[in-house]
């Protein structure tokens, strides 16, 4: 069952520039974190009930760099939900006709922990991430 | 200064066909509301921090009906953040060069509270709406 809204993932082409827009409307952010084997640093903006992740591209293959050569101002990524199991959270989706992209299986996320993302054609062009809590 | 993300919108052709996506992985979601000043219809999805709100075009010069015709499979609208105070949020926006749609004056919006939004090329390509708290 879907519980939380984890984060909400903004691409950017520069995360000085994107923190700046925030930190200036009194929003704390966290420093730059580098995460390598997910392709992509992140700055993180903390709202009071979940955080913004915005997301610029690290090394070769990055998630992100596709994502800003067809949009290069930047633009939501996705959105990332807390399920409580993940293999409940999958086939519930899969009896809607919900596609999971890659092998179907979760892989451990940026925060430690499984997660699989739903095709954005099945979610009304929303990529949606589901998170175990 | 922002607190809570109020809430993520995301337009779509159909309410009913989204809706089935979240319930079949066990989200509560409402009935149909219709807000025609507004210019859509809405079902709000519950997470336990925020909600989504799935939105669907109503009337003629719906905000969300050119959205549509660009997407036709619907995408993430826009973000909603909370503001203590919104003319200080417009001025500190303002002071990073953060255009305000409009005439820059805040309008009631969905949920009877003041709002504006701000310009989406200088949030990265977001739609960010701010909300009086």
């Amino acid at each position: 069952m879907i519980g939380k809204l984890n984060h909400v993932a903004i691409a950017v082409p520069d995360l000085t520039v994107a923190a700046a827009r925030y930190t200036a409307m009194g929003a704390s952010v966290s420093a730059t974190v580098d995460l390598p084997e997910h392709g992509v640093q992140v700055i993180f903006v903390e709202l009071t009930n979940t955080h913004l992740e915005l997301l610029a591209p690290l090394g070769e293959n990055s998630p992100v760099a596709a994502f800003l050569e067809r949009y290069p101002e930047g633009g939501m990524h996705h959105i990332c939900l807390e399920v409580e199991d993940i293999h409940t959270a999958i086939e519930q989706a899969g009896a809607e006709g919900t596609r999971v992209l890659g092998n179907g299986q979760p892989r451990v996320g940026a925060h430690e922990k499984p997660v699989v993302f739903l095709h954005p054609k099945d979610m009304n062009g929303v990529l949606v991430e589901l998170q175990q809590a």
